[in-house]
């Protein structure tokens, strides 16, 4: 399991703040919790205006790569923003992400030119579609494009884009079925997604998303962007893993044992 | 989901003093707690030598019987004690259970008498089967006695037997293949399991038990045999139904939520 670690993320007040004010430490310290805690990349999100996004994520970035090796995930909409952080990256980043949205479709070649993974998202200029033949569909236009431009299929995590199951009691199905499909009928790409938006608007959150989060391991999904720090999540892969013959010898449920990782 | 509580139980050592010494108050307690959390059957399992067991048996249900509506399930191999115990029940019970194993031919007469339900565990005379395919096997020969008694396979569920990962990593993934199939052929029938044998020999056994749950769900489990007190197998039933689709407008999840069985 590929975790990408969310949480410097300009969207979230403290991390604006710290954009902000400059706070080196502040970003510094997420970096390294998260890092330590097993993430595969550390997304980046400035989340300011256009303008200033360029500067901004280039600073996010030469903070986080002052403190890990772990490599970042790019998380713009913005190609100004992406291609001028690109230049500061000391390894292949994640680009997060593409779609068939309009304004998507310059990261592309940015993704194209550096061979970069990245994160697809399973919508179009008409939004999240509601059925899983909408998503399959919208994933085979994608692929169509990616595939001109030489991006392998290995590169591309898609995110089939979970809807609340508060809105819709078959929501987390339709997600299921989606991942399981993606596998059969594209069997080299990654799936990946968010783990809270399926939980949105219900109350105890955390037991919706660990028991989610193993679900959609169990229909494949082999990325998550996620908290890496937290207990529900890293013993929920643990499990999952260990079930889903991912685990080799058990060795890495026993060590994370033996790290005090569970609490009995 | 059903749930067959577990706790009454011969071979649990305070059970077995209990048994031998008479304490009602003990075994009521147990009744109580159990039904309480929403059992849909309370095992009665004496565990005491043959000539003992019906006896012993009687003496469960009769206690169990004087503080709860909610149905037993009669645990035992010996005729006899099922015979017996069945004569005092007031409502069907569930029997647990039925095999190929030679020694418990004699239990699909009552059974079929009686028309109760009854756990079937998926081996015969040879003992547990190793493939998904031997296990398909079993329950097929299982279901041509069944059938052919008339038994209707809405009364079974069938036990797939999940050995522990500790002797197998690829444990857990033959059990949901073979739940799956089980599904599939046999649309009719239920599937149930013990929720522990499948982390037994590893540590942190809690997080291994209740995400093997969560899967076995998604595969097609619809019944367990397992602690309804505990609100790690709770909150996960809650949580799995209401992803899967089984929790009609998040009821049971937001109730259970306002009755406090989430600790946040």
């Amino acid at each position: 399991m590929k975790i990408i670690a969310e949480k410097i993320n300009g969207t979230r007040k403290r991390v604006a703040q710290a954009i902000q004010e400059r706070d080196a430490a502040f970003i510094q310290g997420l970096a390294k919790e998260q890092a330590e805690a097993g993430a595969t990349w550390l997304d980046a999100n400035a989340g300011t205006a256009p303008q200033r996004e360029p500067e901004d994520l280039i600073w996010l970035v030469e903070n986080i790569q002052a403190v890990t090796d772990t490599p970042v995930s790019l998380d713009s909409a913005n190609p100004k923003a992406l291609q001028a952080a690109i230049k500061v990256v000391k390894k292949t980043p994640m680009i997060n992400s593409i779609s068939l949205e309009p304004g998507r479709i310059d990261v592309f070649p940015i993704v194209a030119e550096h061979k970069c993974p990245a994160v697809a998202l399973a919508m179009d200029e008409k939004g999240i579609p509601k059925t899983k033949e909408e998503r399959i569909s919208i994933i085979g236009r994608l692929l169509e494009k990616t595939r001109s431009m030489d991006i392998p299929d290995g590169n591309l995590y898609f995110d089939p884009l979970a809807m609340t199951i508060g809105t819709g009691q078959e929501n987390a199905l339709v997600f299921f079925e989606t991942i399981r499909e993606i596998r059969a009928k594209f069997p080299e790409v990654h799936v990946t997604c968010g783990l809270s938006n399926i939980s949105f608007g219900l109350p105890a959150r955390k037991y919706i998303n660990r028991v989610f989060l193993a679900l959609s391991m169990q229909a494949g999904l082999d990325c998550a962007i996620t908290n890496p720090n937290s207990k529900d999540i890293q013993t929920t892969i643990l499990a999952a893993e260990l079930l889903l013959n991912q685990d080799r010898y058990c060795l890495k449920y026993t060590r994370a044992f033996r790290a005090g990782v569970f609490e009995e």
